[in-house]
């Protein structure tokens, strides 16, 4: 066996690993919530911490050794993104390997552990946990090669006779087609929901969720060209109906009837919900919009044109949730008014919070176990 | 159809989402395979970008405005991982979002596309696509949550008859469990080989490749610790054989004899590959190692107690595979100089390349097309 550590040991004296200079611990979580994040960057003027949903960034200090630091909390148990900004440039913690990926802006992340006698709908507790499924296409309607992940319930079997129930769940603006399970935790919070039986066991498909790649590719600016952001969400929902829905139904043990299928999502997923779900009641029944919703007053008849109180028939839910620190709350409940003057039924959740990852986590962990009742 | 960009509106005018101050293009990759990296850092002292396989780094000039930019090349065409250094500190390139994941040293990463007219082993073809499947579970050898990746090829019906052959396929140090699939293409590298009819349908698993995590959590230098390394080496078997086969033969629609069944690995799964398989020719019938294999001559005898000439009636095959700029060339060649003494057969691969994923990508491309057969 000695000889086989000689391989490291070779390997690691001949520098064929990167070795970094010096170990700087970055984040620190303290028992009590305080987090301390630090930077080596001994010629950097001006140094700071931004967390995700925290406010503006907290100045770091530097020490000696051109170390700088600063201590943020105490924060709440949960998964926050966080970026450094040293003299202007926004930063990956070098420190830190996790990682919060993202297309425009991948930041890292810090997990702040709930107390170790209950774990929090977002951590891997000890309980049968379901499998992501990675699939890969090439879409006709957008002429491009992307992707969808698809999570599976522990237990199931694509041999089994059972079929599930489905759950379309839809990222944000920036975010990948991995958004869900690499930040939201989706397997996670459903893997603990089924196992206290809070809900149902479903299936989750988590879709790359844009019409058209330039909004990503043209940068954040995107959005000004409205001929493309129109292209890009409406064009979501065919590839959502006309690609995604059809490969799933092919080769799942689903259930195909409208009932059996809900749309949710955050923010601009939030949007794409709405738009694909209120005008497709015939093809789903459960809609949720995380963030979203909130829609500019006159236009909502013209959004929607197929949203009467006749809808309440088919809506088995309309969950529209939004932080109350989150900019789009005044739209949101904009969107809320339209609905209640159409006399459309709807369940309105504020919570605390802002435009963030925190918010989205919880809104999935109180929506799944109201899903296919 | 106005009202829904308006969510977007208020996103990006409330600063909703974090913008970055201006943008960098960075890497710039040029027809000819120039690529320019640059980093905005106005008050660094010093500024260098190493690229995977390149040699030492090479050092960044500023311009006026603070942005620092260094042309590297021409590269060949492939995907290679790179790092940029400012002042002592190794940053991930914050242009990129393009990622080389890895526990101890996450990397930004940069693809030099092949001529249009014929994609390269690793680039994605229109071909059909086989799927990634992400399994997570609770060791009960290591007392830890971990996951394995499961390839499986275009057509692959868990219902169907068809039953198909299994390679292992393992990781190096610092690698997540996620190293064969998001930095090795090796599900890409299948489809296409497959595709082309170069490679049998077959299975590929990608475990976590530690029997112990603590090699990881206790950094670079935890190899100095022998009693680890063995412990991570030798329970990293027991985990193979003992939990993720198991899950593996009693999931999915594979062959369950020894000449179904290949091990292989890059560098610490190199030797855990020549571990695991040389020491069970009951299990497996094919074992590669990729920049591995060298090991201390004398102790050969005892790593491989069970290795005779006697075993070249079991071994399909044996190959032995390591980049002639790797410093593991040396211990690779007295490996092999070992066999021959003991009249062990294997088959000799020394490629152009050093201890990087460029050489494991062709390795996998290369070993792929012989098992099975």
């Amino acid at each position: 066996m000695k000889a086989l550590l000689l391989i490291v040991c070779v390997l690691v004296s001949t520098q064929v690993f990167a070795q970094p200079p010096a170990r700087i611990i970055s984040p620190e979580v303290q028992p009590d919530g305080h987090v301390t994040f630090r930077l080596h960057a001994p010629n950097a003027a001006k140094v700071e911490v931004s967390v995700e949903g925290q406010g503006p960034g907290t100045p770091m200090q530097k020490d000696e050794q051109g170390i700088w630091s600063a201590t943020v909390g105490p924060l709440q148990p949960d998964i926050y993104g966080y970026s450094l900004t040293a003299d202007g440039v926004g930063l990956i913690d070098p420190s830190n390997q996790l990682m919060k990926p993202n297309l425009l802006n991948t930041q890292s992340a810090v997990h702040v552990p709930g107390p170790p006698s209950a774990s929090l709908p977002w951590e891997v507790a000890d309980v049968p946990h379901g499998q992501i499924h990675h699939h890969f296409y090439r879409s006709k309607i957008v002429g491009d090669d992307r992707d969808f992940y698809v999570y599976t319930p522990p237990g199931y079997n694509a041999a089994a006779k059972q079929d599930y129930p489905v759950l379309y769940l839809l990222h944000g603006f920036s975010d990948s087609a991995n958004g869900w399970s690499a930040v939201g935790q989706a397997n996670v919070i459903l893997d603990n929901l089924i196992a206290q039986g809070k809900a149902k066991p479903m299936i989750v498909v988590m879709p790359l969720g844009y019409g058209d790649m330039e909004v990503i590719t043209r940068g954040w600016g995107s959005w000004s060209d409205k001929q493309l952001a129109w292209r890009n969400l409406s064009r979501f929902t065919d590839v959502l109906l006309g690609e995604v829905v059809p490969q799933i139904e092919g080769s799942y043990k689903v259930k195909k009837d409208r009932e059996s299928r809900a749309v949710a999502g955050l923010s601009m997923g939030g949007a794409e919900s709405l738009l694909t779900g209120l005008n497709h009641l015939d093809k789903f029944a459960w809609v949720g919009a995380f963030s979203s919703g909130g829609i500019d007053n006159q236009e909502f008849s013209a959004e929607f044109p197929a949203v009467t109180a006749g809808a309440n028939k088919q809506l088995k839910l309309l969950w529209i949730a939004c932080g109350t620190d989150d900019g789009l709350i005044k739209v949101n409940r904009a969107l809320k008014s339209w609905l209640k003057e159409k006399g459309v039924q709807y369940t309105d959740i504020e919570t605390p919070g802002a435009h963030t990852w925190m918010v989205w986590r919880r809104n999935l962990a109180a929506i799944a176990p109201l899903l296919f009742r």
